[in-house]
């Protein structure tokens, strides 16, 4: 029975991998500082440890109490495009805090360390983004999961350690934090509408993205510890099906039944189009699912109407404030 | 008269570049947490402040009293080959201390920041480097660098900051830390002639570098807070003249008029051959000077005599013994 550590376990991704894992028999010991996740989340059967990454003293006597076969990393801070704004705090937690686990990783002989990293990673870039682009990161949280990725290459070659890189993107379902405003547009929408609110769209609504079901998600990255032949290999992984988020909001209100006006802010700085390649992952993985959109937001809804209306708690360390997007600044719940 | 915050200003590159701003007319606060450098180091003309980068609240107090027009941001942990074993400590002082900086320098509107980069950043790649060929860094420091290059451009699309990179490689002379035997090969060999002890190469000596004397390298570092042509770009700065360590070791001893037998250590994981192309900043830039190497050795040697012997302290906090080459380990000075 192999034991695994799964960190940002009592968030979104983390959780489902956690169950997906305990689906296949392993061990796992589920680590989360809380700041975003939510114990709930967390299957019972996982050991759950509230603690951060950032804390490597804690790492270390965890590692050396549990003696983990496998690391499945996903705790992050992943609001991207607040990170030009909390750039230390950005990579205090998604580079200081993943160091510190690849460190034990290699003074305990890991066997293997997976690592979901993010499509921020390749930038502006040619569509659809393939694993063979060059990474141009244009944020700061895409820089600090790029700067993980090489660092697991570079502690490959050094140590030995093994590791396989997923790059997930849009990824939307049940356990999604609703009430974080700067992130997860599919919560954010959700949340409006529960609350009666406009829906709220940067710009003029025809960037286009992918949305990734979760549950299509979780079973490939808890599947990768032990296939072959995604040892220290790099992965897109998600849909493949490209909306506009004009269209996203026009397939929320439907799995809502709700209606609401849209209101357009100012454009962010942001990537205006991102969609990736999954030919590699479909080609090496048993699971090729890609639930429909129009699905896997019905399974959404019905979470997401247990659990009501979130209220959004402001980021309380904002470091800069110039450029910052208005509805950032606001402290109340929108 | 601009006012030009330094750091790393009692190190090697970083006390030469307050030297040449100080020549250039500027008010110039130096900044150094001194754990590698050395306060004689510091031209009087400058304001000596001992703080770290890592130290934001620190930071922000200094930004608020001087208003700095340009940052110089030399500061560094900069041995390369130790960073595999201290990855934390690395990307804590060259990833968060940079990005502190980056932080006020925003908040500030700095006229311009002028970043040291590294080499590093290049890995292995086409010889002889040049800028246009895509990053690929194979150890924590070179991540760290190019994290910190690609945090800059993100800032300048965000913020509008102003930058100039520069990617120097196996800089020496006058004022370099002839203690510190984790890097700086030419200060190892001169401290070790000083010392009457044979000279240690890793491996067979016959990998190649281009040795680049300060004085050549700090007044081109300084020319660039004000060079139009230079704004927003990334510049290698070094000799063209490529030696092998063991051509290097020849050269040193007769520079110091010393003979000593060489002990080759077992090869580390390192770039093998990294020289650069030096096209971009001879076009752009007035400064064109290449002293040669034995007259930079010359100049060196006349310091180093009156320095004398430095004794090498053990870095205190390596994280991973993992694969740290033997003579690494050893806590006495050799």
């Amino acid at each position: 029975m192999p034991t695994s550590l799964v960190t940002g376990a009592a968030g979104f991704i983390g959780s489902h991998v956690v169950d997906a894992l305990i689906a296949r028999g392993h061990n796992v010991i589920a680590l989360d500082d809380l700041s975003g996740g939510f114990v709930d989340n967390v299957n019972p059967k996982a050991v759950f440890i509230e603690a951060s990454c950032v804390d490597h003293t804690r790492l270390d006597r965890l590692f050396r109490e549990y003696k983990f076969d496998y690391v499945f990393h996903l705790a992050a801070y992943a609001a991207e495009g607040l990170s030009h704004f909390i750039k230390r705090f950005n990579y205090t937690n998604n580079v200081i805090g993943s160091v510190n686990l690849i460190n034990e990783a290699v003074k305990h002989e890991v066997k293997r360390f997976i690592f979901t990293s993010s499509i921020a990673v390749y930038g502006k870039n040619q569509l659809p983004m393939r694993e063979d682009l060059v990474p141009a990161p244009e944020d700061s949280y895409g820089v600090a999961k790029y700067a993980v990725e090489l660092d697991l290459k570079a502690s490959h070659e050094m140590f030995g350690l093994d590791y396989v890189i997923f790059r997930p993107h849009n990824v939307y379902g049940e356990r999604q934090n609703t009430g974080d405003k700067y992130r997860n547009v599919i919560g954010i929408f959700m949340n409006q509408l529960l609350a009666g609110d406009p829906l709220t769209i940067f710009g003029d609504g025809e960037q286009k993205r992918a949305f990734s079901y979760v549950g299509d998600v979780a079973p490939i990255i808890a599947e990768s510890a032990t296939l072959d032949a995604a040892r220290n290999e790099v992965f897109n992984v998600g849909a493949d099906t490209v909306y506009t988020v004009n269209q996203l909001a026009a397939e929320v209100m439907d799995a809502m039944s709700a209606k609401q006006s849209i209101n357009h802010l100012p454009a962010r700085n942001e990537v205006v189009d991102a969609w990736s390649d999954h030919s590699k992952v479909q080609r090496i993985f048993s699971i090729h699912e890609e639930t429909p959109l129009s699905e896997g937001l019905s399974r959404m809804v019905e979470w997401v109407r247990q659990v009501g209306v979130r209220k959004s708690k402001p980021f309380e360390g904002i470091e800069i404030e110039k450029n910052l997007p208005g509805s950032w600044r606001q402290t109340t719940h929108e």
